[in-house]
């Protein structure tokens, strides 16, 4: 099914408790209206006539959303980027970013843990998998948990409590209670469905924190807490006090051995979405920067030309990364899912969050002081201070004052704590990028590159036959040489 | 003399005329009332016994202010130094951050120009100065011009209008008339003089726009424009729509030939102020870094390890650097006035600009992602969300979990955009830096010193009679060696 | 024709004049052998059974190189990239790295002269290219010049002389005489022709200098210098001092307006055969960072970690802009000739090139003091010493000290001022990769993209009917909100 | 006493063994001429009336080397500094430039030892002290280990073998026997006396690594092998194999408790002593930067003159830190011994080292691709290539070919991969300074900064009593308000 932007608005007015600035939301749809209609407006999209072949197919004679589908190939990975791509361009959507890739990521993980424990989880996620198909849900991941002592392990009885991870708290009969926060939780308040799932591994004393499950947004117990002054409810905190999950919903649930699969592989799939959603947002800033060295009448100063030649590159690399990693997206053999390749995705992701303060230094470098000192906009409407404004805040003739001025609050609003934050630990810290790059590159053909170099042979498939340097298939006969 | 607080502050309502967030400000003393107190603690410090010495001298018998006498020694501008220093720990001062600077470039400027115009801005400076001591105002520098388009010069008639640069728009008998605006000028609207001076040199085409005068905060045409949001007006646009500045206020009137020589001047002291402030900033930040870490349970991390280290790092060469250039300050033959060493202060600007962001990044790395996902402090006041905040957004078992959101909002605050702007182009940008790095340094010891290593005798008297390498002062005897 | 190994190597005995280490040297083949071996493997490659499908085409019943194919599609400068990295593998080539790219910008230029004005270029470079496919010679582009003061154009009289360019300087009727010299030229002393092209732009006084030809590497008046103490004669120096050149080998004569286009139409292909090549040395220079640590038992340190997770980024980016250059690459449709996409190769040269020393910082931080005190490989062969040097040199006991010793060494060479100069200038410097950055990506995208941010809507066709932020594909009706 | 220049070179004809390019050295001064000459001129020059006074000190009525006194005072220290610099002008020194930081170092660290646990190690010193005072002796520091697997302890089973790390192999009853290796040890050969001294701390199981001794270079068991190719031995391996040492010439034996402190305390000596003459080296670095910008006419370009600036920079920095970090020596309580403030001079040697391949990328950039692609010098000197060199390698008009050549020369040589190595892992990792930054730096303050910054109140001393943001020493009364 494919549900309609009404249905979707109406599946938020459910009791869900919300938290927003001090107080409690007393109705989704017309307290956050901006966010609920960009969201909304992915279900107008994927019925409109000119989206609907790539937004949704047919199975089993059902219309049924592409975002259900189990990626099995690289054109998969690809389709779903240019879903990703059509909905940043239409400004639709949002409450699916990382639901699907939590979706993805916990699946494959079911698959691996059932081959080796013998559990059941495959079949809970198949049947769940059809209700999504067939409900057509927002869905979001829920992963980050608060971690209290970064040091320590969650069960550590130095930690001030045992809930700094989501936790198994109970285990009656017919499902488990779980207890405890996530953080940072994007479009979670209005999303249908939380597809909670652990943020790193635990040990076996840790048992109870390798939990993964899908929780309504409107379950008993679920309480969500917005980011401070973020209209849309920005990234929550979402509390989890006692919320009890039937058995058909959860996917992990003790195996403690395959914490880490299933967050990693989550993040597999959510580094693509990253690379996807961020190349869109590099084009506006390499655009931002170009326009207010314009303003500035700065696009023939060295300096700044050689910014901006900065800027492209900053903005060209994750693109290529991003669409690389789809198309040579990897089929795990067993299970059928196609995964992206996560030395490019690591590599875009790294890039983009590793460079971005640094993009912040030039753009405000290329803004000038005005990105500190900006009167209110108030005082542009202000009919006493206005002309002042028009007149001394405009740059290059050509272009106008207001122009200018709505570029310099760009400035100021991108350079926000916010994007800093959101570049570096969205999607995993800069850390995070560096260990998946030790250990997913190929290092056994970049030893045997080096020890070739050195003049060692090696096993290496694609170095064996290779004549070492100083060696050269074709040799001169002594005959041919003069002395 | 020295004005007690009070008259200070009564000396703000005086029917200026400020423009904040939209509206016109009714009293400024009321609007603005922690900046003013801030100021006003200055007149109270500098009477008060502790600080008297240090604050204060007495000259033909009378009390007044240190901040107006002439530096003439290396120790009068380290004098400065502690005088800022001790404004910066007691959370005092503000209002004459920059105008000293401006009141001590200016000077040195109308020595030069005098020399070499036969002018006579010498007298109405010290007149000027000795109004000061006698009047003890607040005094600020105003420096930075819109500028419009910036490869252009302020005449070029492509600039959208003439006043872009302030200027002089009439020149009655008993004074010049100035127009023009100039931006972030920093607590101007709670100062009580305005040092006018060029930010730029100008050709003799531009000559309208060499003028430097002092204006009272009152004067007829005056209106300054304060940053939006900002809680002490911040670092407002100040209009002057033909603004009178009768002659003995007047220090530069069209004496194009000196425009820079002013500018770089007032710079020159203005880049040890900075050195200066920012000290104590970055000793904050480097605190800020820890605490955040020893919240997160971090300490023992190398990868914050390291980060920590480098803090150490950015928070010392500033200091190190500020307090070089203060005692091997230089003094002027002809003017008598010593400035600092404009190597050093010019290192310490750029070193501390240059690695603002990396060092933000690194602090939102330690942090984490609550940066750009904190909640409000209201809900931390509401009884229903702060039991949750309180146990989840504890770090480390040892620390109360309200500390640690203090911390977090202040990493909120210091990453702001605000923050990079004014460390990268507050007392000038990145390029002035470099250029003047380049203007200033010995370059001909450092190519005396490549020539010796490239085994090329020089004249440079440092290295006139020393050795080439290779040479040495003591030769073996050939009949030392064994063959 | 395809040629021999030994016809190629029979062809280098002409008489040409190449001075090595101050000595003018007897025979090339004898003198440079290794270098000779590798080149002359190109030939017994080309002709393979194994490779022979990639290497020629068979055109007109003729079998000739495929390095001599007009590039048409995307598709051809893969399999031009293909090549290049068969060759890598197999250890032979390099004496037509950078002539091919030499003839395709040459050619390139020539269509847009004749376009402009009227001038029969096309037809001799067609005839040149029907030579090359009959006589298989190995070609090399020689673009550099000395430059002499780089501010001053080639003719301006304050340069000490008039050749610091390569010029016409004499036009008999029957051809050019060209003087100056051509720097860097890899591969140059064991090549058979020359394509010199210009390496700048030029105005009209400087036509002379806007020359471009195929010159015999035995034509009268050319001379080599070799590089110092390089085994293949390193990146010669060749004069110029008059040599004829007839008409059906000139391609370029004065016309200056199109100096720029054909040094930079070089360029564009060039980058792309940079960043194929650089791959294979960005693998090895990966390994070997690992193999030190592994050797120096550093694999689980933190620090070492992240920068072998840095190498795998490094060595990543440029291989995917390489691919993605070449399959991205323009057809341009008045000369049919497939162009890689500039942005991708420049993205990918200012990327290693721009890294190329921290990179040797990182390796030589993992490697440790040794790499700058190792003894000599002769110790090693002495048994007095060589025992000291197997039990201290060795690191992790599960390697041979050997192994350690070499790849030490392989630090050491990597990280000659050669490398870094190379990384830095070869196929232009990283200025030129800014600037080029700067003229081809697509500003008005990205300006599109940054005003669409700004709430401004434009007429780019990828933007023009988007909704501007905060607007939505779909709208709540007022009724569905509950104020 | 104060011995002669002939009775040093005299001093090593001692039988010592040494491997040099695969060979025994059979007389040291006549193969290592310069180099002996270099050190020689030290005893030269101190005896010199123009420097007497400096690098000599009256003594019990007896004339001693000033190198040999404890440091009590920050003068001392900077004393120490203005002969280092005084040598390095006059091309003259260099086998005592790590000795003395050794004795003072390991100095220091016996008093610690004796302090603890009862030893008698202070005594010993003195009396090797006043040993040195009377015989004059050249003296260098044996300081880094081989260390085998970096991961494992010196004692670890998995070593290879049990002598990565100088150790402790047998104790007579005169005595103790060593056994190892020390690597990079800079003018050893050409030096009397070795101050063998641990490279890290050990535990207990690892006791006998910790171990500090004097040791002559013609001890029997001691081989120095010498760097590959370096004229004056470079930076030797000293093998000691079973060297028996005398108790009076040991100052740690087995106290692993000490090892660290032994270890570090030499560092704290050596920083400064590398800032010192670091600072030399920058200079000349930054002058061959503008004389390349100069000779190739490219000093008005803005990307070389922002390079220029940041030379100044670089090299200014440590030059400011390396004094501060003398004249704010601390002076400890119990030994009265002055030791260079630690922060200052990490700072210092981070800086340095951090920025070293910056420079040399930068320096790179400048001089251009002829780095990579010069001939050789005998082709300067054969008449048939002079003339082209002549000619091509001219730069700016207004200087010499050669001049520019020399220069070219001076880039390649600062490039090699020795330069790199030598910045980073000289006087100790780039890692061991950010950890001695993080050990050193004062945070307590920092953090009381901060805290004071977030509106928290501490107790420490400088924060105590200021005011908090937001309060000010004077508040306006609510009279004073206009509501």
């Amino acid at each position: 099914m494919l549900r309609t932007p009404e249905q979707y608005v109406e599946s938020l007015r459910d009791g869900r408790v919300v938290y927003q600035d001090g107080e409690r939301v007393k109705d989704i749809p017309t307290r956050y209206r901006h966010s609920v209609e960009r969201a909304a407006s992915e279900f107008y999209v994927s019925s409109h006539p000119d989206h609907r072949a790539l937004f949704s197919m047919i199975e089993d004679g059902e219309e049924v959303s592409f975002a259900f589908k189990i990626p099995e190939t690289g054109e998969d990975l690809q389709r779903r980027r240019e879903i990703l791509l059509t909905l940043g361009q239409l400004g639709a959507g949002g409450s699916r970013l990382t639901g699907i890739d939590g979706l993805n990521g916990v699946a494959y993980g079911t698959h691996k843990v059932d081959a080796a424990l013998g559990t059941h989880y495959v079949e809970s996620m198949a049947k769940y998998r059809a209700w999504c198909k067939k409900n057509d849900p927002s869905i979001c991941a829920a992963v980050s948990d608060p971690k209290g002592h970064r040091a320590l392990h969650a069960e550590d009885p130095r930690q001030a409590h045992k809930d700094f991870y989501v936790r198994i708290s109970d285990r009656p009969r017919d499902g488990i209670v779980i207890t405890g926060c996530k953080l940072h939780i994007s479009e979670a308040i209005i999303s249908n469905e939380l597809i909670v799932l652990p943020s790193r591994n635990h040990d076996e004393p840790g048992k109870d924190y390798a939990v993964a499950c899908a929780v309504p947004c409107n379950a008993k117990g679920v309480t969500f807490i917005g980011t401070a002054g973020a209209a849309g409810g920005g990234h929550p905190m979402i509390i989890f006090d006692k919320v009890f999950v039937p058995w058909e919903r959860v996917f992990l649930a003790g195996e403690w051995q395959f914490s880490r699969e299933v967050a990693t592989s989550f993040a597999r799939y959510h580094r693509l979405t990253a690379a996807t959603y961020k190349t869109a947002q590099l084009d506006a800033l390499a655009g931002l920067a170009m326009l207010m060295a314009e303003y500035n009448g700065l696009t023939r100063a060295t300096r700044i030309q050689d910014m901006l030649g900065w800027f492209a590159m900053y903005a060209t690399i994750p693109e290529a990364l991003g669409r690389a990693a789809a198309l040579s997206g990897i089929v795990d053999p067993e299970t059928g899912q196609a995964r992206p390749n996560a030395v490019y995705t690591n590599c875009a992701k790294y890039w983009f969050a590793s460079q971005w303060h640094e993009a912040m230094k030039y753009l405000q470098d290329i803004a000038g002081g005005i990105a500190a000192t900006m009167p209110s906009m108030k005082d542009w409407e202000n009919p006493a201070t206005r002309p002042y404004l028009e007149k001394y805040l405009q740059g290059d003739a050509r272009f106008p004052a207001e122009e200018r001025i709505r570029a310099i609050n760009a400035v100021i609003q991108m350079g926000s704590t916010f994007g800093g934050v959101l570049s570096i630990h969205a999607e995993g810290s800069l850390a995070t990028q560096k260990m998946v790059l030790l250990q997913q590159a190929d290092w056994e053909r970049y030893k045997a590159a080096a020890k070739h170099m050195m003049g060692i042979r090696t096993d290496h498939p694609e170095f064996k036959g290779r004549p070492l340097p100083g060696e050269s298939p074709w040799k001169m006969p002594e005959s041919m040489l003069k002395h």
